[in-house]
């Protein structure tokens, strides 16, 4: 059986998921686009085959012919799209984060439970091999109690300005998929944060009222102890490890690099860039999440991120973010509770 | 504009560019396949939405709406088959070897030459990014003139008995690639070979007539000297290395691995085997030799990989085996003249 | 000229530093050693072949062909024999830290400033190979200014509880080298710190009052924010590593190993353990702290590691211990001030 | 028991072992030294202590006081020194090669068998971590039956056009060490080279009637096949590598760097150059086989590297010669019978 799904938003990163659906997932079909920028969408569908086209993300979500949804429009839709979604009894599939603020969360997932629908959050980075081994390694004892955590996250370059205003801010636009890494990693919660940010890479970041370097330290219900590194800007490209230390042993998640050349030379024995930024490191992972939904979707087992994986995430932000504000450690349960 | 390839021999191989053209090249088609084995054929179609099969390749050949041919079919067909498209005015990709005797191989050249179709020959390998790159570090002097190579190559294990049998032994069966991979990396002809082997991983492979270990030493029109090394059985996986040294430094093509995960314990630091075997270490490679001769049919350039390519992986092979059988250096020149 | 130097302390370190001292510093003779332990001390006299050998050190420190002392002796004793020694005029090495209190530390260093002798800390990881060039990719500039460090710090295996009873605690015996390694690879002074403990390695640790697991986040004056990982027990051996990362680019010191033999067989790819303790991987930092001592002794130079960064490692070491105990952030000015 | 050693020969291995001796091994001592440049004796003898020195090596064997000799002066003296010292019935160390024709090593070895005393040759690398790793490797059976070799030897530039000319040649002065660590390694006798060699790092060196770069091609008796890559000029500095393949897996020893610091930066992921030359890359072989030889003296137990050693690694450095000359693979039997 195919599964008919119907995108919502064409942007950046639902045109990734039209790609990867249409090339690489044999089992299900695009059958639906919608973007509020009406071109978009029709750019969309006529590259990638995709037989109906709108401006009106409610005409997919209607159709009859849409078995899932995969929302990837702007933040503040995503909430009462997930709602709409709900109500039309569709399977859905939205990318992170489900809303800056804590009811509207609240609400749509309050709404999936009501439907019963199958939700699954873009937590894209735990279908990447190397986090996938990282968390075996911890899941099937290899190095035994976790007691440390360090997770290096930083982007080749930052986003233009006007995307930083609107973008809820470091830590629930960026620092949120590495919350997210640290919960899986470790298959435990965080219970206290402590942030800490800077403006070193570009003072405009800073006069539109965001960090662009941050270090959040994190306290587990385990007793691990965890770090998080962030930066808006690796001059050397897009910086995405993890290392975890325990009673028996470390675990540690390097960097992926476009090929295993070593050059060797008078001045310095050397190799090219890592992978440039998240289409390049993570397409794998992109196509792997949507194989695990639509699997999720057509056998009837859980989706592997849930919406409370989602809600959380924006919880440990919310933290970072009043830690940051009052100088000092701030218990999830004063956000979350 | 979309190519419609035809695919004769729906084997291990075929599937692979099947599964690549239906997947990942937008800009091609399969329209026809043809195997001996007519299941084959039938499985292949059905699994890739193919339209017609067929049990005889002729009738791919012929069809108007094949305006390319996939030669797959096992290697005593290869000849032929380049000759019938050749003379249908086909354009031709062809797997490696073009055939074991060089008569064989002039004949289809012969034919090609004459129709004026392009010809590209299956060497993937040169579309691999670490060689690739390595290429490019040679090419654009990044390590000066190139004084010696070394090439690794051995496999995670040998093929069936049955299929040594027919493979044409080792070095026109496996280290053909390597020798087309010597004079890629290096941009030379090589003029002598001295081969060495030795049966060591399994003695039916020795009573079959055939070696399972080898080193073969070559000597280049530059001046330069190479070394090969294979085995048919490497137990730690698919060991896929070069260094090319040069007057300026060195470069170095490392093998691939599934994870960048590496793990410490009390025991040693380690991490998981590099990628198994030709599928997950060349898929990359698959799709762009592909693309590339897509690339050359449908906009009239050359194709990468040329018949006399192949040809000439032929007679360093046989000068190989020459080589082997009499115990002495042998010129290339005594083959291949 | 050689210079004649007398020992105090003929325990783990001072016999490191004996052995150092007769077979590798040829400018420099250990002249005379102390021990409370008169049977430590002779066999240390009779093992590197020192003319003098006392239970007493004020009688090393009078002896006039004693030209500079070392203290290697328990930490209690650091401060008092300091303050002997500068009043001996004589040039002073001490192991860290100075002192567990900040008076005691106090009057030592009015004493040296009094009798104008030089004093050297014993930071001997500041003379490591991959600390010293970490610290010169900071200093010329190699990745621009500094955003963020992480210093990785484990040892193989907690020290015996009687130790760590007497120790000062894990800040001021084990991290207080981090501390000076974080000033020392920034150059820039710490301002604030935030310390998290658990006891994850050893309850009888915790019973003993200290902890064994610890993340210590620090603020620096020039913006950059560091954090420093800390375990008493890493199974796989000592791990000893700091990464900096800044506006042109990162440094990472990786870990040191006994061997570069890479071992791929069925099971992995792998390599030995790294060098296991600091005997194995810090010898050279040894010998190479005290040529420097010598040198500044002989030269009139001043010390590399001075009194002043002796005390301001405890005093953060101290920010740090009343940072975990009280739940919150401590600037270090209030305690050091 | 201290042994006394009379250092024949105070060039530059000659000072190496000096130093070695005076600083870093309590068992032995130097007390004599001769070097037919009496300034270059008297010059070793006050840098390190020694009471006598001299123009005359038989001054040096004839001393009572001379428990061994180490014989460090230009490879023509070598025999003749060896003879004259097992006359006087003193062990021995002599630095490689015996000597460039088999005849004056046949004598030499002669009368060490008839005088009975110990001699060892200097093939330090036999003693380096890294190639003594993989030599366990091997003989623990850790990678099963060796199958392929495959070493690296270059060094960082060559010597003066002077030295070439008196060297013997490539081979013998450089491969040397190349051949017997390839029979240390699999511990395995070579039974047949063929040699490939090249002028092109400096047509002076070919004018010298030598080689610059060469290949050799090794069959051993046990079936293996080995390989050898030679320059006299890695512009990135000492490049020495091993990789043993067998049934059970591959071992591979890289080479060692000044530090295990990597800068990324917005170029390149790089690391600083390998140790450039033999004495940073195996100062601790020198050591440690000095220190193998003291023991060997005192305990009665024979040497680690014999005469016999040291006698067919000149015979293969001979058949090299002879492959290269004549163009053909060379049996070792040819040379050596």
């Amino acid at each position: 059986m195919t599964l008919n799904i119907g995108l919502i938003g064409a942007g950046r990163i639902g045109v990734v998921h039209a790609a990867t659906i249409t090339q690489r997932i044999p089992s299900a079909r695009l059958v639906a686009v919608a973007d509020v920028n009406e071109a978009a969408a029709r750019a969309c569908a006529e590259r990638y085959n995709v037989p109906f086209f709108t401006a009106d993300p409610q005409a997919v979500i209607a159709r009859p012919d849409v078995h899932a949804v995969l929302i990837c429009s702007s933040t503040d839709t995503h909430a009462p799209l997930i709602e709409a979604a709900a109500q039309a009894g569709k399977p859905i599939f939205c990318e992170k984060p489900i809303a800056l603020d804590l009811a509207a969360i609240d609400r749509a997932l309050n709404a999936v439970a009501r439907a019963g629908v199958p939700l699954q959050i873009g937590f894209n980075r735990r279908f990447d091999p190397n986090f996938e081994r990282l968390r075996r390694a911890v899941a099937e004892g290899e190095i035994g109690e976790p007691h440390l955590l360090h997770i290096v996250s930083r982007d080749p370059a930052p986003p233009p300005i006007e995307y930083i205003k609107v973008s809820g801010g470091l830590f629930l636009d960026m620092a949120i998929h590495d919350f997210d890494m640290a919960r899986f990693l470790l298959g435990s919660e965080i219970e206290e944060v402590h942030a800490i940010g800077a403006v070193r890479v570009d003072p405009a970041i800073g006069a539109a009222g965001d960090i662009d370097t941050a270090v959040t330290l994190l306290r587990f219900a385990n007793g691990a102890i965890g770090t998080i590194d962030n930066s808006r800007r690796a001059v050397y490209g897009y910086d995405q490890r993890a290392e975890v230390f325990g009673s028996k042993g470390m675990a540690q998640a390097l960097n992926n690099f476009p090929n295993q050349v070593i050059l060797s030379t008078a001045d310095a024995v050397r190799r090219d860039l890592p992978l440039h930024f998240f289409m390049q490191r993570y397409i794998e992972s992109y196509q792997r999440e949507i194989e695990a939904f639509v699997q999720a979707v057509t056998q009837g087992t859980p989706p592997p991120v849930s919406g409370e994986d989602g809600r959380i995430a924006v919880v440990i932000g919310l933290a970072a973010q009043r830690s940051l504000r009052e100088g000092r450690p701030v218990r999830v349960q004063e956000i979350g509770a």
